[in-house]
């Protein structure tokens, strides 16, 4: 990770980490700095939490989500946060081990919702259900979950772990087809409307690298494997693009992103197919929707009347058709 | 090239190549009809060509520019070309015999410049003498050598080979910064102004492979060797990491390029800094410049000066410095 005998740029002590885009080295304390710098920093860049805000973070068990957490209980920040089960074998039951572990260490509240006891169905069954790929049945039900529960619990905003390389991938599928609608609503945050709350991501402005670094040196345990659902997704092709641009110019990352929001989402303000006016409240549940009946409560339908399908058969599917 | 018994899609006639982004294979004559369709797509779609033109291309010697001379007048245009001599040693040997044979062969008129005999520098020498990138001397030379040639000629407009790749990466280069004013720009048309033809890029919806291909097909003898002192820039690296993503999703760089002139260029008309207003001319060769002596003149003054650089010392710097 970083040369021996390397040395911090700000107490010259013994380096743990070398970080090419900031051309330097830094020990265990002054990372933690800069992971503190770049997440206040990016919060009150795009103005993303207020002062008497009620936080509700999304914890997936994961190193984003469970740094995020802990950057902001470290920055003084009161939050709670909220496990959404998912059913995929043992990746659910190690991720929710790790968020649980985390949250009782510290005496934080973590509220669990849970697709297989409260709604009786799960990802893998979903994918095959709906014959999509099980990333979209995934978000669609993690968007209504987070934003139901933070609306129950009279939360004002949502927090999510997106890193800068989430980041900079969907920016960069999204320029790749460049699509307009899409581009236009990307920002680090996404105000409140009716049903949801407040959107914001404090990690914009830290890599991946550097919030595994930060959970390592915190001694957080997380839950370190990717997703087996998402194998041979295009995000992950889209990182591995960004990834081989950076090694060749370091900082190429953060400035496609953070100049993409400084130079072109200004031009793109009022470009947002306005879908807004039209949404109305699903006759089931009460959650913002254009129909009568909203996607997840459909959803619902679909994968909880289907015979379980488990996590190897979807994983097999996923990898033949790459 | 293509897989043992494959089809051409049009005549089902034994296939010689495969083009993933058409989900096809082509025979020899299918091929070329598929170049020449798209050839005059592109002359259409940007208004790039009027009837009574007088038409100059710009040759290099490679497959790009060799491919669209041989379009053009296999479509029925009357063109000339400009060969530009960069004193590149063994390199542009090679790639003026290329133009020259291609061009005798023809009986088309081929004009030609010389950076050595005429201008008493080479890029090479060029490069150390200003301290910059060896294509950063290359490309103001060529861009003044075609205006001028063009002007002094009486041609109405500029051909270039430039191809989807080519396109595609530059404006990947001006999205990893969102560099406005250089998106602004990018256009397969650049319409004429004082001093300046009008250029225009008819090989943009083809991609450098099939024009290779249809050199192959049409028996044209090109310089396959990128030029050494290209070496490590980043537009390779741009090449390469969207080259990775057509590989997993064939057609994605055709709809970068092509969605962007579509969906986002229309954004951008009246975000173009306007240098228009403010452009004189040269005092000492009359070309448009925001100074008093153009950028191409001070080059002149600057190179001629020094001392004669061998090729390989600057390809070894390129190198040394990646």
């Amino acid at each position: 990770m970083v040369a021996a005998g390397a040395k911090c740029r700000t107490c010259r002590g013994p380096a743990i980490i070398d970080l090419p885009r900031h051309n330097a080295n830094f020990c265990a304390e002054h990372l933690q700095e800069l992971c503190r710098r770049q997440v206040v920093k990016a919060i009150h860049d795009f103005d993303m939490i207020q002062p008497d805000d009620r936080i509700l973070v999304a914890v997936s068990g994961g190193k984003d989500s469970l740094a995020v957490w802990d950057l902001l209980i470290d920055l003084g920040y009161h939050a709670d946060g909220l496990y959404v089960g998912l059913g995929i074998g043992e990746y659910s039951e190690v991720s929710a081990q790790c968020a649980r572990a985390f949250a009782t260490a510290r005496g934080l509240q973590l509220r669990e919702v849970s697709l297989p006891d409260d709604y009786h169905f799960d990802v893998p069954t979903a994918a095959v259900a709906t014959r999509r790929v099980p990333c979209s049945a995934c978000g669609l039900s993690k968007r209504h979950l987070f934003d139901t529960a933070a609306t129950a619990g009279g939360y004002d905003v949502l927090v999510t772990g997106h890193n800068l390389d989430d980041e900079a991938a969907v920016l960069f599928g999204n320029t790749l087809r460049w699509d307009i609608d899409y581009l236009a609503r990307q920002a680090p945050v996404l105000p409140a409307r009716a049903g949801m709350p407040r959107k914001v991501k404090p990690l914009v402005r830290l890599t991946e690298r550097e919030t595994a670094a930060w959970c390592i040196v915190r001694g957080i345990d997380y839950l370190v494997e990717e997703c087996p659902m998402a194998a041979g997704n295009k995000h992950l092709a889209y990182k591995a693009a960004l990834n081989a641009i950076e090694a060749g110019s370091p900082g190429s990352k953060a400035s496609f992103y953070l100049n993409f929001l400084d130079n072109m989402a200004p031009l793109l303000a009022g470009h947002r197919a306005d879908d807004v006016a039209s949404v109305g409240s699903c006759t089931r549940c009460g959650s913002p929707t254009t129909g009568d009946v909203c996607a997840f409560c459909r959803l619902v339908d679909t994968a909880s009347a289907h015979a379980p399908v488990p996590v190897e058969l979807v994983r097999n599917r996923g990898r033949r058709h790459r």
